[in-house]
Parts: structure tokens; sequence; C-alpha cells
């Protein structure tokens, strides 16, 4: 066991993947990237779900950290920050893709994702 | 928007999804009836990364409500609960099976799921 193992719950890989995911905003902020092309503190804040600044600041951070998200300052503007996806990040895809199924049969009434519906 | 859809965050089927899902240990107790054949607070609460009686209880009322497990007084022991998972719960199985796959490369030192294993 190493310093990145040790304070873990366990060694399953679900709940690893709940230690980083667990929350109602992160997969939020990778669909932003990932399916709406954005990329800055200002594009985030502007989802409907309403994420506060202080909630983003914190789980843009985590997932910089946990090499998900990368970031970047603009080119044009030394006071912006862009955020991507690292293939990591991106790798994601099918999970999204799962979960945009599964919602279409059991969730009525929401507004598909097209980024991640199947062709 | 109906009674249903009135307090969600968004129509976001994602969004919805993390409405149910968003946290630490609600997908653990599917895993744990799914892959583990768990089925009762005594089973739950054995598992290694130690989910509390509160917890608990509150995931597995909000799971029953959303018609994910099914909860039922045991035939032999009308004292004892068991907890199953509706179809909707079980369909749920293709999420686990991507969320296992991106973990195995990008989570180290983990120990694989056999149930969400590919064949």
């Amino acid at each position: 066991m190493n310093e990145k193992t040790s304070n873990r719950r366990s060694d399953c890989p679900l709940s690893c993947w709940l230690e980083i995911f667990g929350d109602k905003w992160t997969l939020l902020i990778i669909r932003d990237i990932f399916a709406f092309n954005k990329i800055n503190y200002k594009d985030f804040l502007g989802s409907n779900e309403g994420i506060s600044t202080n909630i983003l600041a914190d789980r843009l951070k985590k997932l910089v950290e946990a090499g998900i998200v990368t970031r970047e300052v603009d080119a044009n503007n030394k006071l912006l920050i862009n955020y991507n996806l690292s293939k990591k990040g991106r790798d994601m895809e099918p999970i999204f893709r799962e979960i945009a199924k599964w919602a279409k049969i059991y969730i009525p009434d929401t507004k598909p994702i097209e980024q991640f519906e199947d062709a």
C-alpha cells in the first residue's frame, strides 16, 4: 500500500471511482467540456444546474490533480484559464453513453445530450 | 412540468441520474446486491467501505422509492427485510461495466469485480 492507495476506502474499482466522481457536480463539469465545448469558469457557471463558484473551483482543482482535466492560461488573455479534457477524461465517454441510455429508458422527460447518443 | 420534474436541477439526463446516484455510497449498495449477493442490512454494513447505519438506511429508502431496489419481509423471519434489484436496477449493469473498464486502466492496484469484467 503506497501513499496513493492508503487512504482509499477499499481496493474496489467502483469505490475508488466514486472517490473521484461520487458527487452531484463533478460529472457535470466533464459533460460541459465534452458535450458543450465549455472551457472556462464563466461557461461552467452558466450551465442550467447552477453550480456555485466555490464548488466549481474545488471540483476543477480535484479534476486537474487527478489528471482528468487540463488547465492552461489563455494565449490571448493571461487572466483567463482554459480547461480541457485529457485522454483520461475523454475516455469517460462510454460511461456517459451508458448513463444516457439508462436515463432515456428510466428517467422521463429529459433532453438527450447529442454527444452521448448512439449514432 | 409536473410534480416529478419540477424540482430537478435541469432536464439533462446526466444531471437527473446524478440526483439519484451522485454520492459516494448509493452505487456501492447496488454493487453489493449485484456482484456480492448481499441482501440485508447486516450484509451491507459488512462491506469494506464501512457504510454507516444512517447513510445505509437513507440510501436504501431512496432506492426503494425510486423503484431501483425492492424491499421484502423475509419469509422465515418477519423481523428481517431483504433487498433486491428491480429490472430498473439490474439494467445499471452496462454502466458498472464501463466504470470497471475505465478504472482498470486509470486507477492502479484495484481488485476487479468479477461480475463486471468482460467475459
